[in-house]
This record gives C-alpha cells, sequence and structure tokens, in this order.
C-alpha cells in the first residue's frame, strides 16, 4: 500500500562537514536499496529545499515507522505521512 | 519537469448531484486522456478525502497552469503546486 | 491496520431539522455495522464539539477510504487520517 | 472519564545516547505499569513520528496531569490533551 | 472538575433580528439557571468580540458536552475545551 | 478591570534542577502574594502542560505589564493577554 | 488607557449598494464623533485591504466593547484588540 | 508616508545581563533621537511581552529598512511592516 | 516606491458568466493601463491558482490604496502588501 | 521560465561578525554574477526584514535546485518557491 511521505532535513550547527558527508552516503546508499527492493517507489527533491517528495509502497504503517525510523537522517528530519489510494480517474493500477 | 500538484475538490452545495456526476465524468475523461499523454504522470486519492495528491510532468509552468485551469471540476478545487527535481540519492532519470 | 480518523462535522443552514434527524440515524446505524464487524473499533465524541476521534481497524487505506466516503454524513465532514502502528511501550498486541 | 494525550517527543542535542537509552526504558516501563492499571488504556504509535496517540481513563484532569508530569520523558514532550465522551453512534460504554 | 471553555458565536446573515433576540433571551436564562446551580462558574465578554471565556464545573466531559450542546445558540458556535486542575502556586482550592 | 492572562512555560536545557526549584518557589511566593492582593484573582494549571490559565484585576495594562514582567519566571514565558469585561449573561457583577 | 483594535470587513454578497453606502456613511459619522471625543486617537487605512488599524483611549475594557460593538458595521468585522501601555523608550507621556 | 511596525524582542540565552543593559540604553537613546525627529511617531509597549507597536513616518521604505536595521536590538527582533494610509473616516490629515 | 501585492481572486457563486467575463476583460484593460503608466511594473500568474504576483511603483502608499481598490474585481480579492527596498546585493537601482 | 523565491536569512549566534562580512560579501558577488547572466532577474529586500523577494528566469526547477543550494548563505535561509507564469493582463511577454 502506498503512503506519501515528505521528509524536511534540518542539521544542527554542531554537526561538522565529514560527519554530514558520511550521513548522506549513508542515506543514499540506504536509499538506493530500498528503492531497489520497491519499497521506496519514488523520491524527489523538493526544488530550493533540503527536502524530499517521497511515495513509499510496504505492507502497513509499521513496516512504513521502521523503513523510516531507521533512515542515518531520521533524527533530523520533520516527517508528514499521508495514506494514498487508488483514484477513480486513475489509469495507475496502484 | 515535474510538478507535485495537491488538489482538494470542494462542491458547493447547489450544485446537483446530475451536474456533479457529469462534472466527475468529464473530469475523469480528461484526467485519462492527460495521462495517455504522459502529462499526468501519477494521480493518487488521499484517502478518507475529496482530495488527490499528482504529480505532473509538463514543458513549463505555463502548460501545468493551461492543463489545470481547464479541469472541469478545476473551479471547485484549492490547488497547492510544487517544483520538483532529481534527488541525488534517487535511482529514476526523472 | 490502524488509523486514527478525526471527523469533524459542519451542517449548511439549509439542512431541515428532519433531514438532519434522518441523515444522523442513518449514521449511528453504520456506525455500529462497521463497529460490530470490528473495522471501526473506537467511536468517541470530542466534549464540546460536532466531532469525533475514531479508531480503523481495515485492510488498507483504501478499505478505510470506501468506509469514509460512504458515511451518510460524509459530505458535510472535514477528515483527518493518521496511520498508527504498534508502540514498543504498549502491551497491546495491536 | 476519557482522555486523547498526543505526545510528541522532541529530544535535544546533548541528551547522550545513553542517557536517552535509559529514560526510554524507564519510560516504557511506566508506561507498562500505568496501562497494567488501566489508566493508559491505549498507546499506538503515530507512523514516521517520535510521537503517539494515547488514551487515558482517569478520575480527573488532576490525575491526567499527575501522571503526565511525572513521565520521565515528559520535559521533552509536547503534550496535546482533549476530552472525550460517550458517542452517540458508539456500541462501546465507555 | 474545572474546564475552561471558549466560545464564539457566528450568526448566519439569514437569521432574523426577532429570531436572534430571542435566541439571545433564552441563551441568558439558560446561562443564569446553570450559574446559579454552580455548574457554570464564570462568564466573561472577550472585549470587542462576539465571543465569551467561560469556566465550567461539572462532574465529568459528558455533562460538559451535555450542557454545552444544549445552549440556544450552540449551533452558531466555534467552541474551544481545555481541562484545568489546581495549580501548585494558587491558594484557590478549586 | 479583567485581563485573562495564558502563559506557557519553557525552561532552557542549561537552567539546573537547583535553580528551578528556587525560581519555581520564588515564582509561587510572589503569585500567593498577588493573590491575596486579590489582584491575581484566579490561577489554574492547564491539564499535561507547563501552562497556566489566569485571571487578573487590574487597575491598566500598565500594572498588568509590571505584574507580569516582574514574575520570577517571566523571562521563560510565552504570554497571551486578552481583555475581559462583564458579560450580559453573567450573574457576577465583575 | 489604550488599546490597540485591528478591524477587517467582510460585506456579505446580498448588502445592497445603497445600504453598504449608508452604513459606510453613519461608521464614518460615528468615527468621527469618537475622534472628537478623543476616544478613538487614530484610524488608519491598510494600504490594499478593506481594514483598518485603531488606537483606542479608553476608561476600562468594558467601554471599548460598547464602543466596538454600536459601531455600524460591527457586525461584519473581524475585530482583534491588543492592550497596549507606556513604553519604557518613548518619549510620549501615554 | 507611515508604517505600523510590530517588533517583538527575543534575547539568546547568552546574552549577559550587563549587555543586555547596554543595548537595552542604547536602543532606547535611538528610539528618543527617532522620536525627537519625528521619524518614530509612536511607540506603545503591548501588555505583557517583550514587544511594541510602533508608527513611523518615512520618507519611504528605504528609509525605514535603515531606521530598523540599524537599530541596537535590532538583530534579536522579528519585525512585521504594514503600509498604511489615510482612512475616509479620519479626522487625521495623515 | 515598490510594492509587492498578492491578490488571490475568490469568485463567489452568484456571479454570472457573462458578468465574469466582463469583469475581466475591464480588469485586464485596467491592468494594462497602469502597466503602461508605469505604476504596475510587473504581473504574473501564480501557476495552478487564481491568483497573481504583482509589483507596483507607487509614490505612497495611499497611491497604491487607491489603484487597488478601484480595480473592477477588487471586491474578490484577498490582497497582501509588503514594503520593499533597494537590496545591496542588487544590481538594479529600483 | 520563472519562479518567485523567497529567502529569509537566520545567522546563528555562533557565526562571528567577520565570517558573516564574508559570507555576505561571497553572496553578494555570486548574486551579482547571476543577475549579469539573466538568471536573477529581480532582487528586492523586504523593508524592515532579513529577507528578500527575487524573481529567477531559469531552464527548469533542477537549475534552479543548483543555483539556491550554492549560495554562500544558503545553509541559514528559509526558502519558499513559487512556479509563475504569463499573466493574460500582463503587457510582458515572459
Amino acid at each position: 500500500m502506498l503512503f506519501q511521505v515528505d521528509m524536511t532535513v534540518r542539521i544542527p550547527r554542531d554537526v561538522g562537514g565529514e560527519e554530514l558527508k558520511k550521513l548522506s552516503e549513508q542515506e543514499h546508499e540506504r536509499a538506493k536499496e530500498l528503492q531497489l527492493q520497491r519499497k521506496w517507489l519514488h523520491l524527489w527533491r523538493v526544488a530550493g529545499r533540503y527536502a524530499n517528495l517521497s511515495i513509499f509502497d510496504v505492507d502497513n504503517p509499521a513496516e512504513l515507522h521502521e523503513i523510516l525510523s531507521s533512515l542515518p537522517l531520521y533524527r533530523f528530519m520533520e516527517v508528514e505521512v499521508t495514506a494514498l489510494c487508488h483514484h477513480p480517474g486513475s489509469i495507475e493500477s496502484v
């Protein structure tokens, strides 16, 4: 089932450049794994902001929570979750 | 280029059942055309609300405006547009 | 899976007393059916407001949307949906 | 009587991993005690957030305040309290 | 137990002067009854607004809901309820 | 004349336990003095929050400001002031 | 004592041009009276909006409420009241 | 031309008492100069808050910005600017 | 001097298609006049919304108010005005 | 294509005067380059605030993101992006 997830990242001042670079690499690696597993269906950057719009396809909210809370940058994120479903006007099967 | 579009529909009390049914059919027909043209990439229902989350792939904001403002239910919609771009952690080419 | 649903009802001025009484009865009848099916787990009144806090246990967001959008008072409701999952400190199995 | 309590936890940067782990364990222990006493009726995680939705059954608002303000993580919480009561459409006795 | 209740009244355009005058008289009559019963402890006008700040002393949220929802102007009110309790710095016994 | 004052207290992380305990005692002492002088008419705890709802009876806004800004915890407070007056439905003389 | 009052006017569609013109004239007449009495100290238009920023000098909040609620356009206004006092950096005596 | 300026001051924890006292004195000195020049027409304290409501009479927005950004406490202020003009019901010439 | 003006248009249901078409033509005519006079410097459509972002160059806020309040669609607009000035990093003279 | 960009700058307390001065110079240098390239069409200061209103003319949202995220002060900015297009009442070709 599909969930829209909006993530905004706020890095505190005391996170050093090295630490942030490493966290970002880990984040991207984890994001790619989840995309290859077709759990993280879409991942787009919001233009001009340290934020993304994502679509997840998970078995239930618990799996979604497990995935999000294990992301390397999770503790610096503000997260909004919205449950989605098939739209009668859509030609996608969902 | 990609835009996230959030549409919330509010039908006024004086729109009759027949009129609404007809408008919805026209809306879905138009939505399907635009999906087949690959302009309207994704269309999901927000669970529990008369609202959708959509992703459009258009040539520019002007084309997006032309498409949205010509939707049969446009005059009853509250619309939010967000410009998207490739995310460094995404494996989609966008 | 569990979803928190907050429903606020706003009855337009032109809905007559008779019509509203009938709609409310239909709403309560439908609510009881869904509670007996264990789809609508909890239904509480928010003190002082024409609103409720509800917990639904459904198979997916699509089923939740189908249930909510078929409620007799749905067209007069403002609805907020929040996906829930097991809390590590809870002794309920969920 | 029933109260809905929404708790969002924000851990300051200077709380160490050890301290947080210990506080969380104390929090869960206290939560379980209160659940076994049937004071804390329900405790659900909000998917994707360090937050919960809880239902308390207490004798009065003073008891609710005493319970909440004594939680080990209370000083890091943002709390919203909503008074609930029986809903005419509910089949629960409350 | 004490609850703060903020009531804002919004009279629709089609309520005639006579009807409003009658409703207001009924509202004041009911308010006085409830004050004499010591259920409605305080009732203050918010300066410059068609709104009030009230303190109720009721047995439980259900009684509060019953009282508020039976007020003659209730259907035109926007209501906010806040649960109160004894403050350690207060010399009132509450 | 009466003013509603909502005070929310936010203690910064670097205020030590000893300092806070001392400030709270001074705050309560000052609050009691002002209550005995009938300047601070009511002081209630908002259930679940480090906040209060207060009613002051002062000669003018300047006196209110002088009182509030001299409270020991004032520099950690977020304060909202609302001017009140007699309500036509109230049986209190104000 | 001084109060800042922000008034925003929203004229419903069914108020005719004649009625509105008459109400505006009555409003201005009343405003001038109150200015000559030095109750309504300042009255400025907010550029681009059907709104004003006003400063009143009244004996108490009750007088302010009486003045505002008797304005010819009051029933179409959204009003915000803020209590003011002498600023230590001001050279006005207030 | 007139501008309403709302300034809210938030002093960070690490500004010492001596520094703040000095800054406040400089602020008041500067405020008095600007009042004597009739640039800063009015300066009122918002009761209960470290905030003020001010009216400036400047040649243009650039002069207003220059004045505000050179205030000793400017870096700790949250500022809201509103353009004002003559109100048809006012007896002031502006 | 420059002002940013955000205008959002909300046409009530009872404005007929003919009336709206006529008002829009008058609005565009007036907008062109003001652009040719270099009062209305820029006028852009916000993509997806019945709204615009405009830059005005006027002598003072009073002239801005006079211009805006005389627009044919003004009574259906929600207007936000922001005073602008030269930015130190800009190569425009303003 | 055009985008409105609102940037608000918040400099943390621990950025020294020297560092800030250097960053501002770099920011202005970069802003001038981009203006000369006609990518950054307009740059105005919001009067009274450490904020600007900007208009960018870029090839796509990705270019906009690249430009904004490479600004020297970007990490201290809160950014809002709005897609613009030709307005039917405008005499500019866009």
